[in-house]
């Protein structure tokens, strides 16, 4: 028996014990002592200041696309040491499988994030949001909305059951957004993020302060937090309260974001009787969240919802499956289901258990009789899974109130769809529902029947078998969490996620200052002419370049031969009556592919020069009818420059508006172009 | 003197009085008993089930477009009858400017909601909300946010300063979601806000229940709040955080948005002296703040912050302009403020100044000595404004903490543009701040430096004068709401004041049955062919409706032809060693506009038909370059019909995927049609 490790708390630049003996934490399978933990003594208030004060600003020197090359960096790094947290993961009874959730889930959710951001975010420091709103007639008063960082630290608190994934897919939108995070993990497997953060400082990759970690009690940290922090908590509703109604954190408004257990549940649709493939990938999938984790999953599914005429082949199949679920020590071979966190938590377990034997019967597994393939049940935290039955849901409060945060479920009959969304909303807010169905119109019912009560439904069938996520999983792109008994947070989302962390405000004012403010041309704002700006590379192209063409005027030979070239024929074209009788025109018009083919016709800039190629166009919207005889004429003015991180050019938005004679606006668009960088290309970006 | 009105709450689709004998609420200007006001006795939770029974079903059946033409309807109706709500808004002390702020401000506000929902949500039920996230390799799985309405009730508690447009602002957004609301306005001036709701009862436009109203206290509603339903505050902070963690709040994580008083400041530039545009625009802005609706407004400017060099002639000027402000009884002409609330409510303020004065002293005006043109200072609440100096503000903790809610304001001195900042922040969070300068890096330090601090920020300028809406107008298009002492919450902004009515759910799963919950075709969902999809009204037309086009092969003649055409001869196209030496090209290129046009001389379908026009295109991005010899084929498939009410047609978007002969997509993009909902053409919708 080794001595346990001491864990330490990462603050203020500076690794730091507590100052006093602190609490063992015990391996889940084996009894053994881990570490020992404590965080007496830290200077919480300083944790905070250095945070907002040290990391701050550097942050938020760094453009979005410069955050992501970060969080790349870090992920790939950690990636590459994925073996050491494989191993310290097998202390807290996660398997294999269980600890590929935890650590390549969470380094996984950490570089989606990071290729999220390259992708869906400008490489600049400020964000906007949505359109600008025109505010006036005459376009001298806008506003845009922007998002820029908050100025505190996000704080935050952990659960225990994914020590790794737990923190990664909360500190990646953090700190894509710019603002520094401080962690605290659940003590009982603090010693695995301890482990990973000290593998992130010695990467030196993030600035200091961008991350600290409390191992132990926070003390009276959120005493310290003021409006531009934000504080997240997972966990327990009980404590989740608490923290959310904590003083500071309602005086100072401060953004919380909780994310609670909840009784989640599965629902087989009417369609998906025993025979049919979904039938089956239900009872894989009901099986399979009742043992992932041991069931110490937030998301995983408390209460399986059923046709009633499918019950008893459900038990059947569910009790067949969960009896060859070999439990014992994680590391074991052929071992499908490690023990619980502790002996504590498995008591509180069985405590549970016995709150629903008042609404429910046990069907499958014994909770006090436990059966092991290797390990000791005495030391260790095992549990068989069991399963349960409610055969009146509607009047068992108990199966939509009561957690047993591990491997227990209860099944419930339906009698109809309108039973079966009642049933899933008794739940009173979850994270997630599961349907299983193949049959578009049960599907439609089922989820927008539980959409409201639900962060995440998922729909499982046959032709996404193979590729399906599972019920269990958050996934970075999607938004996790869910209302009422969930907590009513909500987190990752992709760039929603990262929204999170940052302060939306609308911005009013004249173009020209406005555009000052967003680094983005807007209608009304300055412009200049002169050289054509196609000739510019991004060394020398600036917001505002414009360039007004010369003229061009749409006669019937063009229309008439840009259709038979085409074979754009269409009667509004070509036929002088049908396009009369058109509500929209009076007319025989010219294509709007005519229009954008001419406008480019008369901005392009022939000769070989920075602008590399048009990779695109958004929101073409032809305003106004061209008629034989219009004379169009093309305003050209650079609205956006994105450089790219490490490439030798970047892309420019354009904003494009064609005119006719009258002066009226009968096309608007952006053209999307790639520019260098430099121009002559230099050697290495033209290759 | 006539006998005080007894006002009703309208709960449970009757109008109740009170069992007991209640508060009698007299004019703020003559001190006279205008309404008596009680809501003992009335059942709270029958309120909220009726709302959520009776009302959310129907409204949630509507499309957001016919909820638009319901609140469009009702906006119109109170607009003609706006002059009864003027008189009694006379009675809350309101001068017709002020009264125009309440109640056009406040229907302007509904009316504006209607009309973006129109033009920028779809005419469907449920919403989706970002892209489609595939989450599989081969397609077979993906993933869709959305949003759908909340089945339980908005309780929107309103503060006395807006008694019309307090409540509507809030509930033309929750409406237009889809769920139903109960107002409780401040008890002070609840007469003009029952007067309004009966006026709109009356109409009968919104189905019953979708709006109830309590004149009283609203006793023990909150205690029966649900995980479905939704809080809103406006108000004194010390209120909010009270109701912000009443138990049933925190229990059920009902989503809970507070607006509270802040202590919003101005900031003059240091380009903006005395004499130039910006600085009168200052002063005229300032004086209007503190003098609208007699300064109780929560945007109302507290703390003036200005160059040191410009703080005399900055005092002076609006000395000046503050003591020619005519104080006196709200309908006299020539009276430009009229009273504070209550006499009570001048007590109060002149208690604030009492607090301000330990860190500022009295400039201008005298809160004990109150001048009037017309009415009685004994009986009537006037009060003249009141300018405070705080010369170190750094040290002036009361300025940034004490909010004076009348004519009152602090100019403060700043050295530099850091200062500057600093002192806005000092705020802790407020609802706006605005910022004068002509200088556009003024702008941009001084609006990015406060940003996180702010819900809006304003900048004034000589070019915005006479179209700037004003420090103090918080507008429909944007949010209105901030951080810290603000209260944390987030209001209007559009349609995002409308998502906070609804729940966001991600639908994961395989795409023919994702498509059939959002209504919506998307990748790998059903497809259907045979008719061309051109040749079918909306009557035939359904989503997976699909075109699979004829092939043509691009040649040089093509693309040598076109460039010659249209005049677009960029190198690319033409000059086989510059497209070589360019980094994503191998050689000569086909033009994207040349692909998008044979893409639609490939999918058009020619003959007079049921698709009017083509109105636009979305997203169009090259993906592949097209070489001369490749072969472009097309498919065309409905993903989304939104007819339009009161109209013969709709608009269908297509999804067009253009690939060449190795099925590489070279173009994706949304072609946007008019489609007829009959063909051939209704008469009265071809006119």
């Amino acid at each position: 028996m080794t001595t346990p490790r001491r864990l330490e708390s990462y603050v203020c630049g500076c690794w730091t014990p507590g100052s006093q003996p602190g609490q063992t934490l015990l391996d889940a399978a084996t009894g053994e002592p881990v570490a020992v933990i404590d965080s007496t003594g830290i200077d919480f208030a300083a944790a905070l200041a250095h945070g907002r004060e040290a990391a701050g600003p550097r942050l938020r020197a760094m453009s979005f696309h410069e955050r992501a090359g970060m969080l790349k960096a870090l992920g790939l790094a950690l990636m590459a040491q994925k073996e050491e947290f494989y191993a310290e993961s097998l202390h807290t009874g996660a398997t294999r499988t269980d600890g590929w959730v935890d650590i390549e889930g969470g380094i996984g959710t950490m570089l989606t994030f990071a290729s999220k951001a390259r992708r869906e975010l400008p490489n600049a420091r400020v964000l906007t949001d949505g359109d600008v709103e025109p505010l006036s007639k005459d376009g001298s008063f806008s506003a845009q909305h922007i998002l820029t960082p908050l100025h505190g630290v996000a704080v935050h608190i952990n659960a225990f059951n994914f020590p790794i994934w737990g923190m990664l897919e909360k500190i990646a939108p953090t700190l894509l957004a710019g603002m520094p995070c401080l962690v605290k993990p659940a003590s009982q497997t603090a010693y695995l993020t301890e482990l990973m953060v000290r593998r992130i400082v010695e990467t030196g990759i993030l600035p200091e302060g961008a991350l600290q970690l409390i191992c132990g009690s926070v003390g009276d940290l959120l005493d310290h937090v003021t409006e531009q922090d934000a504080v997240t908590f997972t966990g327990s509703a009980w404590t989740g309260r608490k923290l959310k109604t904590h003083p500071a954190v309602i005086a100072n408004s401060v953004r919380f974001t909780m994310e609670a257990d909840s009784l989640n549940a599965a629902i087989l649709g009417p369609d998906a009787v025993a025979g049919t493939p979904e039938f089956d990938l239900f009872v894989r999938e009901v099986a399979r969240e009742m043992t992932v984790k041991a069931g110490q999953k937030c998301t995983a599914i408390r209460r399986v919802i059923a046709p009633r005429a499918q019950v008893d082949a459900l038990v059947a199949a569910l009790d067949e499956r969960l009896g060859k679920t070999a439990v014992g020590l994680p590391g074991d071979e052929g071992v499908r289901m490690g023990p619980l966190a502790s002996l504590d938590q498995r008591e509180e377990v069985r405590e549970r258990i016995r709150d629903l034997q008042a609404a429910a019967e046990i069907v499958a597994g014994d909770p006090d009789a436990v059966r092991v393939t290797s390990g000791d049940a005495a030391r260790g935290a095992f549990l068989n899974p069991v399963l349960m039955y409610a055969a009146k849901p509607f009047a068992a409060g108990a199966v939509h109130e009561v957690e047993a945060f591990g491997p227990v479920s209860t099944v419930m009959p339906y009698d109809d769809l309108d039973e079966a969304v009642a049933l899933a909303r008794m739940g009173r807010g979850s994270l997630v529902t599961s349907v299983f169905t193949d049959d578009p119109k049960v599907a439609e019912e089922l989820v927008l029947g539980t959409a409201p009560w639900h962060g995440r439904v998922l729909i499982g069938n046959r032709a996404s078998a193979k590729s399906s996520t599972g019920h269990g999983s958050p996934l970075a792109p999607l938004v996790h969490g869910g209302p009422g008994r969930a907590g009513g947070g909500e987190e990752m989302g992709g760039i929603r996620g990262v929204k999170h962390y940052m302060q939306r405000t609308a911005v009013q004012g004249a173009p020209r200052l406005l555009s000052a403010v967003t680094g983005r041309w807007i209608p009304g704002a300055d412009v200049r002419q002169g050289e054509h700006p196609f000739r510019k590379s991004l060394a020398e192209l600036r917001i505002g370049d414009q360039l007004v063409t010369a003229t061009r005027t749409v006669t019937r030979e063009d229309v008439e031969h840009f259709a038979h070239f085409t074979g754009d024929t269409f009667y509004a074209h070509m036929d002088e009556a049908a396009a009369k009788a058109n509500p929209f025109f009076d007319d025989r018009v010219a294509h709007g592919y005519l229009i954008a083919s001419f406008a480019a016709g008369l901005f392009v800039e022939p000769n070989p020069g920075p602008v590399l190629a048009n990779y695109g166009v958004d929101n073409l919207r032809f305003l106004t009818p061209v008629y034989f005889g219009d004379t169009l004429q093309v305003r050209l003015t650079c609205k956006e420059i994105n450089p790219r991180e490490n490439a030798g050019h970047g892309e420019v938005r354009w904003d494009c508006q064609v005119t006719n004679q009258k002066g009226e606006v009968v096309a608007q668009y952006d053209v999307l172009t790639m520019v260098a960088k430099e121009w002559p290309l230099a050697q290495a970006a033209a290759q």
